[in-house]
C-alpha cells in the first residue's frame, strides 16, 4: 500500500472515531454532578412544598411517567411536523385524555392538565377550549335544565359533540359588549336567527373550529321585538357529528398558521341566518320567553365570576413555564464552559460568571415569587365561588360583587404580570443559551412561540393591567368608606401625610435587604402612585369630564400604579408564604425572597427614590446586594431547579438534561430529526446551474457594442 | 314553494353576501385618509432625509418595484412553506441576485440588499454568508495574490463555489481563540490537516452548510512542529461543484429547524484529518513558509477591522426593523377601533387613546433616534477603514488600533443596543396588533423570530456590552492621558467634583424638556456610572486580583455602564443630527429628539435621580411630558410612518397597508393561504370515532363486578 494510499485509509477510518471530548475539556456530567454535592436544603422538601404536599409530587410523578412512556406522546420531533402533521398528532392524543378524564378523580384530572401544558401547550389548548371554555360557559350560564340536556347530549366526554367558543371577532377583540353578530328571536318560529352582518363580525381566532368541533357558545346580540338587550351566548350547532357536513349557513374557514400552538386548529365562522330553537340561549340570567318577554336578574354579571378560572390558572402557567426555562438555561449554564482564566486550564462555566449570575438568578427568584402569588390568587378565587354560590338575597349579592371586583382586579393584574414576566423569563433564558437558544430542538424558542399568546387572549395584557388600575383609583376615592381589603391597606397610609415622608433611618445592609424594610418601601411607592392615578383621574374630572374620559385621561398613572401594585403584591405574597414554609426551607427561601425584592426595587428604583423612603445611598447599597445575593444563592441554583421535579421528558431539551450529557443529547436530536442527505434535492435543478453560470454572465459582460 | 323551503332558499342564498362594514362602522380607508389630511412637515423630503438623498430614495423605490414583480419573490406564502419548500423557493432567488450584481454599481447593490434584507432576512443570510463573510474574510485576512486566486476560482460570482463561515463550534462560540478544531503542517507534503479532535468541536451553526456551500473559510488552531499558534483562517473545499459529492473526510450534516430564518440552511461539519495546500492558510497576517517557519506582524488584529463591517450594517438593521414594524402597529391603531364613548357612536381609534399613543410612540422616537445612530457609526467605521489602509509605520499601526479600539467598543455597544431594542420594539408592536399580532400573515410574529437572532450571532449582545463596559474601565482609568475621543468626553466632568454635583435649576417644563439640559443629565449620569464600574475594577485589583478577574467582578457595574452610555450615546446622537437637517423638518426632529430623550429619562429615572442632576420633583415633571410629548405628536403619526417610504409589498402585512383596508386584506391572506377543507383529512380515521365513543367507555363504567 502506498504511503498515500495507507494516508486516506486511516483517514476514513479516523472517521468512525471522534472523541466525545478533548482533554482540557472536563465532561459535562462531572460538570453538573459536582452542583449537586452540597445542597444548603432538602430538595424533595421543596419540590413537595411547590406542590402543594408530597402526595401532589407522587401523583405529577406518575402522570410525567405515563406521557414520556406513551408513543403517542412522542414530542420531541415537533419542530420537524408540518402544520397538518401537526394537527392530526395533536388530535391523536384527544382519546386517551378522555379515557383518562372519565377513570378518575377531578384533583387528578387537574394535575394531569397541568402537566400536559408543559408538555405540549398545543394539545392543551385544543382540549381546553372544550372543558375550560364551552363546558365552563354552559356551567355559569345555563340553568340547570339547560345544562344537563348538554351533558346528556355528550358534552362532557365529547359524545357526539366537541364544543368551541366563538366570542372574538375578526373586528372585535376586547370590547365583547360590541360584538356585530346578532341573535334575532323569531316569534313565528320560536327560533334565534344568527347572522354575521359584515366581514368584521366574522367569529375569528375560534380554537376549534377550524377541524374539531360541532358546536359553538356563541356571543351574539340579543335581539327581541327589535329591541337590543345586549350580548349574550348560545349554543348553535355547527356541523353534523356523523359526516361533519356544516349546518345550513354556516361557513367555516381556517386561521392557519400562528406564530405557535399550531396543535390547535383556531378557526373563523360565518354565520347567514342561522336558526336555532329559542331553547338555545343560555338563560341562567336573562331569559327570553316564547311571547318575546325578556327578563333580566339584577347584577347578572356575578355569573362572569367563574369565568375568572382561565386567567386565575394563567397566574400558575406564568411561573411553572418560568421554572421550565430556566431548568433549561442553568442547566446548561453549569455545563457550557467559555473563556479560561488561565492558559491550559479548563474553561469557565457560564455560572460562574458573576454576569450571567446576575442575568439568570434573579429570574430564579422572580418565577418563585410567581408561584407562590398563585396560590394566594387561586384562594381569592376560590373564596369567590363560595361567595357568588351563596349569594341569594339581594344584599349577598350586592356583597359578592364587591369580593367580585377585588378577585377581578388582583387576577386581571396578575394575569398580566405572570404572563409578561414569564415571557420576557423564557426570551432572557433563550439568550442565555447563546447560539442555540435559537435552534427549534433546544425547547426556549417554540416555549417563546407558544406563551407569546398567554399575554393577549383572556384578556389583552395592558387592558387587564388598566382594570386593575382603574379598581385601584376608585379604591383611592372610597378608602374611607370602610375597611380596604388586605392587598390594597397601603391606601390606609395617604391618611398620615407624616407615614408618606417617612425614611428609611439605616445605612445598614442587614437592614436594608430586610423583608419588612422593603415591604414597607413597596407600600409607600403603590400608594404614592395610586395617588398620582387618582389625582390624575380627580383633575380631568374636574375639568368638566366624564368619568369615562377621565380615566382615559389617567390611564400612563393607572398603568403605572397597577405595575407598581403587582410588583410590591409579588414582593409581599413571597415573605409572607415564607411564614408557612417548613422551617428546613426557611433560609434559601428568604434569601430568594430577599432577591426578588431587592432586584425589583433596583428595577424600579426611580418610583422609590421618587418616594423618598430611600435616599440614593441606599439605593446603591441595595443595587450591590443584587450581586451579593446572586453569590450567595449560586451554590444552590441546580438543586433549586431540580427542586421543580420536571422529568427531562417535560423539560424536552437536551440543553436542560438532569445528567448534564447536552452536546451529545443535542447532537443525537438534531441528527435524528434531520438525516444528511447528499446532495440536496435541488441540486441538480438548481444548484448545479448556479455553480456553472459562468459562460453566461460573461456573455453580458464581454458583449462589445459596434 | 312551502314558507319553510322559501326560507332555507333565503338562508342559502343570503350566504353570497355579506356586507363589509355595518353602518356604525367607520370605513377603515377613510380612517386612515383622515390621518393624512394635514402633516406639519413635507414627508417625501424626511424619506429622503432618512435615505441620504433624494437619488437614494429614487432607487429604493425602484428596487422594490423590481422584486414585487418579479415572481420569484412571492413572500406572502412564506408562513405555509415547509422547511424544504423555503430553502427551494429562496435558493431560486440567489441567481437573478448574482445578475443584478455582476451588472450595476456597489452603491446600487448595497441598496438591493437593504431592501431585500427587509423583504426576506433569510435569502439575505444566505447570500450574505458568501459575501458578507466568505469573501470578506478572504478580503481582508489573504495575501493579494492569494484573493486574487480565489477570485479566479469564482468566489466573486458563486461560479463554482459558494462559500460559507465555519467559525462557531457546538461548544464554543464567543471565545473564538477556544476553538478546538486544529490544522496540523505536514512538512512532508506541504499540507495542513485539518481535524475535528472532539464532538464539541464540531462546527455549527455554519450557514449554508446544510445545502449550498461548496468551500468554507474554516478558523482553527495553527500547529507547527507541534507548536500552537493560535486561530488562524483556512480555505477548505468541501464539495466537488460538479456533483456535490462530499470531500474526502468532511462530514456535513444539517441543523434543521430554527426559531427563524428557515430560509438558510444551517449545518455542521466535522473534519477527519482533511489535507488542504500549504497555501489555503491566508497568510495577510501570519505566514507559513514550506520549511515551517511561522512569521507574525506585529498587530495583526487590525486585519479585523474588517469585520465590524456586519456590526455597524447591524446597527441600522434595528433601525429599519423597527421602522417596518411600527409601519404595521401604528397603521393598524389608525384603523382599528374599540369601545365607544359614547353609546351609538363609531368606536374610538386605537391612535386616539393616551394609553396607546403611550406604547406606540415613544418606539417611534427610539427608532429615529436608531436611524441616525447608524449613520454615526458608519462614519466612525468608514473612517477606520481608511486609517487602517494608510497604516504603515509601526508608529501609525499604533494609532490605528487606538481608532479600532474606540470603534471596536461603540459599535459593539450599538450593535447590542440596536438589536435588543429593535427586538423589544417588534414585540410591543405585535402585542399592540393584539390577537391578530400572533397570526403568521400579519408579519410581526415572523419578524420576531427571524429578528431574534440578531442579538446573539456576530457577537452575543451581552458580551459585547461588556466589551463596551471594558473599554469604559479603560477610559475612566486612562482619562487623564490625552485627549477623550468625542463618544466619551463626558469622563472630563470627573475631574470636577463641583461639577459632578451640579443640579438643575429650573422646574420650568421647556428648560427640562430642553435637550441640552437632557443630555447633560446624561453625561453626569454615563459619568458617574463609568466611575463606579471603574472604582469596582479598582478596589478588585487592589485586592490583589488581576486585571482579568477585576474586569469579572466588576461586570454588572460594566454592563450597566455601558448601557447607560449607549442610551445616552443615541440622544447626543439624535439631538447632533437635528443641526444638519432641512429647516422643514427640524419642528417634528426636535419633538422627536425630544420625546427619545424624555422617555429614556424616565426608563432610567433611577439612575438619573442617583446622579442627583434632577431631583424628584423635576423628574415627575418630565415624566408628565412623555404623554405631553405623544399628544403633540400624535397627529403626524401615520405621515411620520409614512416617510419610512416601504411599499405594501415591502410591509408585507395587510394591517400595515397603504390604504387601510386591512379586514378585507387579511382575510383574503388568510384564506388563499388555507382554503377550507370539509372534512378535515382525519375526519373519518379518528374524529368520527372519537365522537362516537360513547358505548366504549359507558362500557366500562357499567362492567360490574361479582
Amino acid at each position: 500500500m502506498s504511503s498515500s494510499n495507507l494516508r486516506r485509509l486511516q483517514q476514513l477510518t479516523s472517521q468512525l472515531n471522534v472523541n466525545p471530548c478533548s482533554d482540557t475539556v472536563i465532561d459535562p456530567k462531572k460538570s453538573i454532578q459536582d452542583e449537586r454535592l452540597n445542597p444548603s436544603f432538602p430538595i424533595q422538601e421543596l419540590t413537595d412544598y411547590i406542590n402543594g404536599g408530597a402526595e401532589n409530587s407522587r401523583l405529577k410523578k406518575m402522570v410525567m411517567e405515563q406521557l414520556e412512556r406513551d408513543p403517542l406522546w412522542k414530542v420531541d420531533d415537533y419542530p420537524n411536523l408540518s402544520l397538518e402533521e401537526l394537527r392530526v398528532r395533536v388530535f391523536k392524543k384527544v382519546k386517551s385524555l378522555v379515557s383518562y378524564f372519565m377513570n378518575e378523580p377531578l384533583p387528578m384530572f387537574y394535575l394531569r392538565f397541568e402537566v400536559v401544558n408543559l408538555v405540549d401547550p398545543g394539545f392543551y389548548t385544543r382540549v381546553g377550549v372544550h372543558y375550560g371554555l364551552f363546558v365552563s360557559n354552559l356551567q355559569s350560564q345555563a340553568t340547570p335544565n339547560q345544562f344537563a340536556y348538554w351533558l346528556e347530549q355528550g358534552a362532557l366526554n365529547m359524545q357526539g359533540m366537541f364544543g368551541c367558543f366563538a366570542m372574538t371577532e375578526l373586528g372585535h377583540g376586547s370590547n365583547v359588549q360590541g360584538v356585530e353578530t346578532t341573535a334575532t328571536l323569531d316569534l313565528d318560529t320560536d327560533e334565534f336567527v344568527i347572522h354575521t352582518p359584515t366581514l368584521t363580525a366574522t367569529k375569528w381566532w375560534i380554537g376549534g373550529a377550524a377541524h374539531t368541533a360541532t358546536h359553538a357558545v356563541v356571543f351574539a346580540q340579543l335581539i327581541v321585538k327589535g329591541k337590543n338587550h345586549g350580548v349574550k351566548s348560545f349554543v348553535v350547532p355547527l356541523r353534523d357529528p356523523k359526516d361533519f357536513s356544516l349546518k345550513i349557513g354556516v361557513t367555516i374557514g381556517d386561521c392557519g398558521k400562528k406564530m405557535g400552538r399550531d396543535g390547535i386548529d383556531n378557526g373563523y365562522i360565518q354565520f347567514s341566518h342561522v336558526r336555532i330553537p329559542r331553547s338555545y340561549l343560555l338563560m341562567k340570567y336573562t331569559k327570553v320567553d316564547s311571547e318575546g318577554n325578556v327578563t333580566k336578574p339584577p347584577l347578572d354579571q356575578v355569573g362572569y365570576g367563574a369565568l375568572m378560572n382561565g386567567r386565575v390558572s394563567m397566574v400558575r402557567d406564568g411561573a411553572i413555564f418560568a421554572f421550565k426555562a430556566l431548568t433549561i438555561a442553568l442547566r446548561y449554564a453549569a455545563v457550557r464552559r467559555q473563556f479560561s482564566s488561565t492558559p491550559d486550564q479548563p474553561e469557565t462555566k457560564l455560572l460562574d460568571y458573576p454576569i450571567h449570575q446576575h442575568r439568570l438568578i434573579p429570574l430564579l427568584a422572580k418565577a418563585f415569587a410567581l408561584r407562590f402569588t398563585a396560590n394566594e390568587v387561586k384562594a381569592i378565587y376560590e373564596n369567590l365561588l363560595e361567595v357568588i354560590d351563596q349569594a341569594k338575597s339581594p344584599e349577598s349579592l350586592k356583597a359578592a360583587m364587591n369580593v367580585m371586583k377585588e378577585a377581578h382586579a388582583t387576577s386581571a393584574g396578575l394575569k398580566a404580570f405572570s404572563t409578561w414576566e414569564c415571557l420576557d423569563i423564557i426570551e432572557r433564558c433563550r439568550q442565555a443559551c447563546g447560539g442555540h437558544g435559537y435552534s427549534s430542538y433546544t425547547g426556549l424558542a417554540n416555549m417563546y412561540q407558544d406563551f407569546a399568546v398567554q399575554c393577549t387572549w383572556e384578556g389583552d395584557n395592558t387592558i387587564l393591567t388598566l382594570q386593575l388600575g382603574r379598581y385601584l383609583i376608585q379604591s383611592y376615592l372610597n378608602r374611607n368608606k370602610g375597611e380596604l381589603p388586605p392587598g390594597i391597606q397601603y391606601l390606609n397610609l395617604l391618611s398620615s401625610p407624616e407615614k408618606m415622608k417617612s425614611t428609611c433611618k439605616s445605612n445598614n445592609v442587614d437592614d436594608l435587604i430586610n423583608l419588612n424594610t422593603l415591604v414597607q418601601a413597596w407600600d409607600l411607592a403603590c400608594a404614592s402612585c395610586a395617588r398620582d392615578a387618582g389625582e390624575a383621574y380627580q383633575k380631568a374630572v374636574n375639568q368638566g369630564q366624564t368619568p369615562e374620559q377621565a380615566f382615559e385621561f389617567a390611564s400612563v398613572e393607572r398603568l403605572r400604579a397597577a405595575k407598581i401594585h403587582t410588583n410590591g403584591y409579588t414582593i409581599k405574597q413571597f415573605a409572607q408564604s415564607l411564614q408557612n414554609a417548613p422551617k428546613s426551607l426557611q433560609p434559601i427561601l428568604t434569601r430568594l425572597a430577599q432577591l426578588h425584592a431587592v432586584n425589583t426595587t433596583v428595577e424600579f428604583s426611580g418610583e422609590l427614590l421618587q418616594v423618598g423612603y430611600f435616599n440614593p445611598e441606599q439605593m446603591s447599597i441595595i443595587r450591590d446586594q443584587v450581586k451579593t445575593l446572586c453569590t450567595e444563592i449560586r451554590k444552590d441554583v441546580i438543586p433549586l431547579v431540580d427542586s421543580f421535579g420536571f422529568s427531562d421528558y417535560v423539560v424536552n431539551s437536551p440543553l436542560g438534561r438532569y445528567d448534564g450529557d447536552v452536546y451529545t443529547a443535542y447532537f443525537d436530536l438534531v441528527q435524528r430529526n434531520n438525516p444528511p442527505v447528499h446532495p440536496p434535492p435541488y441540486f441538480e435543478s438548481l444548484i448545479k446551474p448556479l455553480l456553472q453560470n459562468k459562460s453566461e454572465n460573461a456573455e453580458i459582460i464581454n458583449m462589445e457594442i459596434d
